[in-house]
């Protein structure tokens, strides 16, 4: 049997979701690894963003629902996933991942984590099994583990986001958008992807070396 | 200035829209070899489905907007785009490309092909400028086309399918799902993937081998 590894989605969309490309870049490194990947997501409400403007909608949508286009149906509610029933986690980024699974893109270093997310982390934390986390995710890990055991994650080199990152007691390593940043004692890893891609190619090489990275982690 | 390969998407969604990952293996693949990707969609209506149960909510959602989120923002209404601004278009699945691009979901070989839509890819054949078609797309290529000059075009192996492609005049070629088949004559380049996948893998291997056949055609 594969090893099996979690994708946590936000739902479908780069401005009130999952970051599809990374979404599907992150399965298709999954597969290319010889593992499986386990989707899901919470089965909470996001606010509809408008994707040619850019505004919101005022119009809302279920993240489970939307997470389940990328996941082509095969689903489940992370409410029901525990850390044993994995090898490691990957989040992808997307708005939906400071947005809908924390409150980090409003409320910056003081963000709280959306309480199944964060139930399943410190679960897989606590038994040593690797995370890894994309674009903006890496600043819901940064919140979530920061006073508790200070990673070291990449967002790449927006010094805002960094600044954000290290008032939650977590370490921001600038990173370009090709590589990704391992924290071995936390066993984190993290890519800029999104943050910086200025071509879909770019963001494609960071992912795929970053899930790999995650896999030999396992 | 590398080579300008038309997307037409149809959604964002399997099961109503465009398949998520072939349409961004087809944006991968496009930037991988040194082009430049113009998505596109009709701004019309379409039905949206439940992707978890697959049943239709009875709710409408826009195509153009929806097949934004794959597109990161940057796309057009096909409505503008004229055969003179590409060097080829490309066709990803998912139920949107029989659905909202054509009715061949409901009217087998008797589909009428959105106006917007018929009216680039008749343009692309008069220019002699390839079409490539991943998934059911071949069937609207096969609806558009097949009285006219006969395209051969792959769906993969679903004998149903393939009855009414060939019904249509076309010829229908049966093709394994990492594989892809070339109509030299009329310049149309098709390939099974999610018709046949068992995996994102093999799907990606179909897509990326059709995409840089379809740009070694321009």
């Amino acid at each position: 049997m594969g090893k099996k590894i979690g994708v946590i989605l936000s739902g479908c969309g780069v401005y009130d979701g999952s970051e599809i490309h990374e979404a599907v870049f992150t399965l298709l490194a999954i597969d290319a690894n010889g593992a499986e990947a386990v989707c899901m997501a919470p089965d909470i409400e996001l606010a509809e963003v408008n994707h040619i403007s850019g505004e919101a909608t005022g119009a809302k949508r279920n993240v489970l629902l939307e997470s389940a286009r990328i996941a082509r149906g095969k689903i489940v509610n992370i409410k029901e996933v525990k850390a044993g029933d994995l090898d490691a986690v990957i989040l992808p980024g997307g708005f939906g991942a400071a947005k809908n699974l924390c409150d980090f893109a409003v409320k910056g270093a003081a963000a709280s984590i959306q309480p199944d997310v964060a139930r399943l982390l410190k679960e897989m934390a606590a038994a040593n099994k690797p995370i890894g986390a994309i674009c903006i995710a890496p600043a819901l890990v940064a919140a979530l583990f920061g006073k508790e055991s200070s990673p070291e994650v990449t967002i790449g080199t927006d010094p805002g986001t960094a600044a954000a990152i290290n008032a939650t007691g977590s370490k921001h390593i600038d990173c370009p958008v090709t590589e990704f940043v391992i924290d071995r004692k936390n066993r984190i890893v993290s890519t800029p992807a999104y943050m910086l891609a200025g071509r879909i190619g770019e963001a494609y090489e960071g992912i795929i070396k970053t899930v790999k990275a995650v896999l030999e982690l396992c």
